[in-house]
């Protein structure tokens, strides 16, 4: 896989696997991005080798981090798999229970406090549990294959530890159109050509979390389709490196500080999110990798189970909260003021919202429901009052987290005037804090809270907690579905005394 | 049981335990509370005989409920006994695992969904579960028989399905003085006289939920004590009708609406909560019911317990939340505005802010641990968090209710002005709503609605929420102990690329 | 005055004032109501005279306040009127300067402070500025004698010294018809017949603060009007004796506690609010009352301008929240606990919400601006931002003050029981909070809060605060109008480069 | 002023006015500010010309635009000074009335609007204010000469048409120590050397908002000061090109992409707000210069005066606030969701709140009183609850904001890709929105929302809203101080009917 090699567009199944070799290790996964020979475009520039991009780079740690996970902690981060009998990491875990939905979400948060950031492999993750139900389903319908490959990829997926990441949202044009009455038809991804070996897409995923990063790529729909979406219907497994891909980076709030000397100013200078849009062009996917093909009435289900999964999966928040607790905690403690009453009060109640999304996501989880391909689906109602809960709760802990850093967070000169020999000891004399804490130590931490509030993790912690997964108001229209607000209508009128005369409420 | 007897002063526990019968059902329960013989003051005048005062009636009715669903649904609210290996009352059930946590949470927001009151049965169950692992855990330092003792009692309680109150908040005078600091030493319920039978004991429980209705009142400490508080550190069982308790009934906002003709303008004319003072002069406690007699330092331990345990059990509230909004979507519909978007979004966020409480709670209960003595406790964490979103949203929630409700709901005429023969079809003339709505379902409707925001649920369903089982600062310092700061700053550090020379975080 | 009169329907516009005789202050006030043989329903009885019924006379003392304010505070509560050379009460003084405005802010403030609930003449206050305005308005464009029937009525209720009351809100029926389409006709008030000396209306006003303690009756539109509304389209005076008229009284949480003895458990025993439906048979109305009479077409903006000044008004919610913030730091002190930071902080909440309020008002009163008729009229979009904080901020106000005054509130005996001889010392026993505040002090406290978030005077710090002036949606609507969109999405196109080809932004 | 001249240190008052010449407009202002010789460290280098460097020239830009308005709109932005017998820039104007503070406030707004940003300029406006009356006080006591000195300066400031800028906020070091305590006495400012020609200063201004784009810098004490810190307490008027000043710019999120091609991704690419670090290491200031110095008792009234006119002077956030409710109805209608009711119902949001914050400060200015010098000052508690309101409700609606923007705000690739060959064409094929609304608009808005929310003026609109003028706990120490909780607790004790039997409250 080392030597970067232009693979023929329709390519075999077999073939597609023959290029991996099982990843052990954090190490490893670096190694398996390279030379792969992707298609990268990023500040209007073609990108030799992206692993080595220093923008591209935090958000490529921010993956290797759940490979060293799963060595450090195997509890936490790796599960048993029957599919294959052997532990595997848990991002590639097939859900079997319950505590599986609740070991997910601690995993989750364990890697939101390691990263600070957006580790990428959660919409994947939860592609794979959704993919294993909504095969099942059309097949027990339609007579079709899909289940099977699917176990089959998720074995060749587990024994090679590779990461799978989610293709949905396609870019929609006009909101008011379906996929097949677009002006242009690519707006939504769609089959182009059927051959005897497979199909081809055309297309392009936006927002793809750790596109570029993934090794694998589902494309999925993004909504419920009807009978002339036929061809929108599509579920198929895409290798990264296949031909017709491009992958477009997005910008984020303070990116290019990555490619500043030093490394103060880069707040957390480890770990980053990553954002692509990735576009499809006539790219091939053999059957064997083809998990819908036209299955429309299934779009709207898959679509449902996947914001189950995946609203739940914004736990991973609360460990961003854990160190936001941390860093005001810390930032308090430099500037001298972690006695004073309102600094613990508001670190008690930044404490509290984000233990109330915790409780959230993982209640869910622990009310999971089997489904009846045997997996078991966490409850609806709760996933999305944890996600809702998410496009509020971070943002009031981030400007709680402003309030205790103080001004100096957005007034602090840059780290290479700190290092220069007449504006440095200036600096270092007006900006001591309390004393015996080095002022290096109150510049980083002040960083890292801009980095999380206003800078390159804000997106992660902020932006797409109000987003992914979908925004605000795609919340509250489940709320609504879910609601029974009949049942609850017979409870008052039973206590208020009301008699209907055709439906006697007892 | 049914002939008022006055009981001597010094009873065993065997004779104690001998007016009891099994109670089956509600109706059961109901009549196991005439004859008491306790000495009840309201509005200035001694009680004849509570059950049939119509403003303590309700109340009883609520504890009924308790019973019948029992009956009805023994999945829900009973539960195997291994103690005297039968189904018993979940109410009298000692938690075994986690999921006994999380089905007492089901059946309490079913309860709520049920009275849209306080059924005043969760203190004793609480209760009954700390009492299970502190007897315990002081006999193992001590030696002492206390979890022997209660384990019989226990026995006994379960075979007579009968209520336990809690009797724990002491009126605890001079708040900055301890115990045995204050200048009345009753102010603090404590030891007179020790005999070989039993103790004594002098005082009062204030704020009791249920006391009246409860057949045993378990005595035990409000706070921590220390080594001077000997005599304050008592946990004992005494039966609602032992020599020397005087019940003083607390008044509710409306309470006297019970005394009225008519049914409507009580809003919930079945049920309702209950309040009392208890006042102890003298009351023996033979030494079979005293399980814990001077361990101190077990006081602050079996408060923390109870106050995790019973926080959670304010997920009560969200089957009152239900109610609420059942009741603002059935008074919209009744006002003909459901369709309007700004009602069905307040009815989504009540349902979300409902449904965050009850996340907390069971997620609280799922997380539980195990304690020493081999029973259950959930997360400390979470059923703070519970509680303290308990002491914000159901405001809330009665605040949207009362959006959704208009106006109305506090100049609406009395129900006798529209029975009145003049006023009565102007009335229904002029407050016609929607057609083929009733008026009067709109009245009740209304009245249900100001009942649980204004009247004599607001009691159970706002202010005790912001005070039962601690008031909200109390939680915020159960918060505080709990947040491991330095744990969340140690994330921070690392993140931040902070490292101290003598203790380098990996 | 003094002799109960039974007036023939059909009176002369004269004789109707020849009734009054100028009202000097406040036991003036009281006696102007005496004897007026008006119709009266309350829980199903109709009144003999209402001046002395226990539940209503609180509603009069609130009013009779506005009287002995006057005279008190001449520069605060009166204002020199150019109509008859000579001072009047503020509350009949047509605003004619911004000073003018915010001095009636302050006023109602005041007033807010001195009774703790609503008194009940604001509206009336706000009609009296709307008419001056709208007649005038009417009269340019119809050449109608309106205004100066109005400046003529206005002299009479100066000299005499008045009460006007507002008769806006229609019963409205099935709220999707228009009032001509409705099946009823009365459910919007209308002509019924025509004379030569007057008009006859039927119909009904709800929700009418003040009703039946205001001398006079201003009978207006409550929305806008059609062609075919013509008939609805009414402004007119009616004296609240009139024949025909029926007012059926509005029942509040804890109204009967005004009928129990002892003063105590009412908690504000001396001022209340008061609602009532006003219905009205063929009341005659003289022309030299009638404003308004079929142009329809003013009837929406004269409810535009009406709501403007009124939702200014809410103002006096934040003398109620003065008395909030005094109670709860009144109660926080004899329990005790006034030195702890949580407390304090709270406190301050309470009074930062409560000024927030007070801002918007006053804000909206400088920024007065003037009408055609030569008066002012205050800021309609801060008035709307002023009513819609008042439909939030007082719930907040009192969740805290029943955060600081604890349980206690709902769990504390009647005032009966205090006085028992058994049950009485027990209670002072146990209630005794810090050294030298007596028990009764505490009691009452806890009863004024009591009072405010539940009981009687809720009615009118919360619920009439969400639905008074219209509710919460109603001030979101004309938000929504005034809120420029398209210049604001100009300013942010200028910052953005954005430069339409067609329409260059400057 | 134009060749760049090294100034002696000990320069006459006479001669570093002589350097000045009556600036007439925004071009005119950006030419004063060239050749002034001031040092400047920004990115570890020293700065050449500060007014062509990319980062720091949008700073300059937006004080430019108060120029330029003076110009355009002169009743607005320009104002009759009695000093000078001349209409001079606000800025400059000493407030001699309410409305003079009404205007100030709507000038502020409009520029909030036409700069999206901090237009540095207020902090100096205010201090302007402060000093009339503190000098004139000061004289009033010790029979200084500051007052006449004060006038004298700003006759001269207003013929020249000057910037002021405040250096108000020393570092402060150990927060438990006096300025005179501090073991290295330069962390507060002070005199180090007092000559017959005027005193020399040490120390720092951290902070300084607008520091390097201001002409004169007034130094003034940030706290309350003890007879010991006589040395600190000091005001003084000192040229910004003197001898022994340093400026160390403060960075900024995204302040790099200032230095990009392109203008799209910089969202604001005209405007920016600046802070600096300014140095002063034996500063000279000749004693026509000097306000105060030594009058220690002074400092504390002269801060809360200061603090009084700044916190209403955040009205400009409202400013800022259109341009968010602009830009998000802007974006709203691009992605074609306009019409949905919760994306206006959003936008009342945003509106409701930043029109709350208008209020506060304009009631403020309205309610202002006169002080002893004759000018008066705005109301401290409305100031101060404007200022809190301004520490939440900007991140609300930036939230909101967010909200509406969708997530593509930060997944939106860079605008050198959209301009590239290949990748270019792929983005505008992709990102089409509505039809007829070109892809760049697109871009160019959601740039200006990530710009303010979390990129570069998301320093002005969040972090400066939250710490400009005081932290949120120095309003509420303020509102505590000014609540007059005595007066409202008899209120409440009047209503409960509390009788204190030696002080009988009437």
């Amino acid at each position: 896989m080392n030597a970067i090699a232009h693979h023929p567009r329709e390519e075999s199944a077999e073939r597609r696997w023959s290029r991996f070799k099982p990843i052990v290790d954090g190490d490893g996964y670096v190694e398996s991005l390279r030379n792969r020979g992707v298609k990268v475009y990023l500040f209007g520039e073609l990108i030799d080798e992206p692993v080595d991009h220093p923008i591209i780079r935090p958000s490529i740690n921010a993956l290797k981090r759940t490979y060293d996970l799963a060595v450090e902690d195997p509890e936490l981060a790796t599960a048993h798999s029957d599919l294959i009998d052997a532990r595997v990491n848990r991002f590639l875990h097939i859900v079997g229970s319950p505590q599986d939905l609740v070991m997910k979400n601690r995993m989750q948060r364990r890697l939101g406090q390691l990263t600070g950031t957006c580790f990428q492999r959660c919409a994947g993750l939860d592609t794979i549990s959704v993919l294993h139900s909504i095969t099942y389903d059309i097949d027990a319908k339609h007579g079709t294959p899909y289940h099977q490959r699917y176990l089959e990829f998720m074995r060749h997926a587990q024994r090679n530890n590779i990461i799978i990441g989610a293709g949905m949202t396609d870019p929609k044009g006009d909101r008011s159109k379906r996929p097949s009455e677009q002006v242009d038809p690519d707006l939504f991804l769609h089959v182009t050509k059927r051959t005897e070996q497979g199909i081809y897409v055309t297309g392009a995923k936006a927002h793809m979390t750790g596109g570029l990063n993934s090794h694998w790529i589902c494309v999925m729909p993004t909504m419920n389709m009807g009978p002339n979406d036929r061809d929108y219907a599509i579920v198929g497994m895409v290798p990264g490196d296949a031909e017709g891909l491009t992958y477009i980076y997005g910008r984020q709030s303070c990116d290019t500080r990555a490619m500043e000397t030093g490394e103060i100013d880069k707040g957390n200078a480890k770990f980053g999110g990553q954002e692509t849009l990735v576009v499809f062009e006539d790219v091939f996917i053999p059957h064997e990798h083809v998990l819908m093909d036209g299955e429309h009435e299934f779009a709207q289900d898959m679509v449902a189970r996947f914001t189950s999964y995946h609203r739940a999966s914004y736990v991973c928040k609360t460990g961003l909260g854990d160190v936001m607790v941390g860093a005001a905690a810390a930032i308090a403690e430099m500037n001298g003021a972690d006695h004073a009453g309102h600094i613990k009060d508001k670190l008690v109640e930044m404490t509290h919202l984000n233990e109330t999304i915790y409780s959230s996501a993982i209640a869910s989880s622990h009310e999971a429901k089997p489904l009846p391909s045997g997996i078991f689906m966490n409850d609806s109602m709760l996933a999305n009052v944890c996600k809702h809960n998410v496009t509020r709760f971070p943002y009031e802990i981030s400007r709680l987290a402003q309030d205790l850093a103080g001004g100096l967070m957005v007034t602090l000169p840059s780290e290479q005037d700190f290092d220069h020999e007449v504006a440095g000891p200036m600096l270092k004399k007006y900006f001591q804090g309390r004393a015996n804490v080095p002022v290096e130590h109150r510049q980083r931490m002040l960083r890292l809270i801009e980095n999380m509030t206003l800078g390159r993790n804000a997106v992660g912690y902020l932006t797409e907690s109000m987003h992914g997964a979908g925004s605000p108001q795609a919340q509250r229209i489940q709320i609504l579905r879910g609601m029974e607000v009949e049942r609850k209508k017979a409870y008052a009128e039973d206590l208020a005394g009301i008699v209907h005369e055709d439906n006697v409420t007892a």
